[in-house]
């Protein structure tokens, strides 16, 4: 199956990749952005069939490895 | 109005980064995982109220600064 995965980070950490893509879009002209963040988006095929345990098993993958659930959140989307 | 822009790797373009993260993932006991690919995933507010003149607006950022359309896709939703 495959799996959505977005990493966000936590409201109230510091995003200065963000804060650095609302400047330069306010260099290059753009008026009126607010609040800039910037996250990781994941795609990935995983041999489980079953959803509920493809789920579990990203999640886990998210805690192990690719989120830093101190400073970010994630979430799991799994397509059929 | 808030914007959600994914930016992707067009398929056919080595992905370095998701390879890394499928070997890790391996290297870590998860089995199974097929192919991994990372993108960017950006939220931000823009004044336009809009979502026509929004969607159009942040295109245009995609296409000046956000996405490289050589190698990678975009792709904006706008939330009211």
């Amino acid at each position: 199956m495959k799996a959505k995965i977005h990493i966000t980070l936590k409201s109230g950490v510091l995003d200065p990749q963000g804060k650095a893509i609302g400047h330069a879009l306010g260099a290059l002209g753009f008026e009126g952005i607010g609040d800039v963040r910037q996250g990781k988006y994941i795609e990935l095929d995983v041999a489980e069939n079953d959803p509920a345990k493809a789920e579990a098993q990203v999640k886990a993958m998210c805690e192990a490895l690719l989120a830093n659930t101190v400073i970010e959140n994630y979430a799991v989307e799994i397509l059929a």
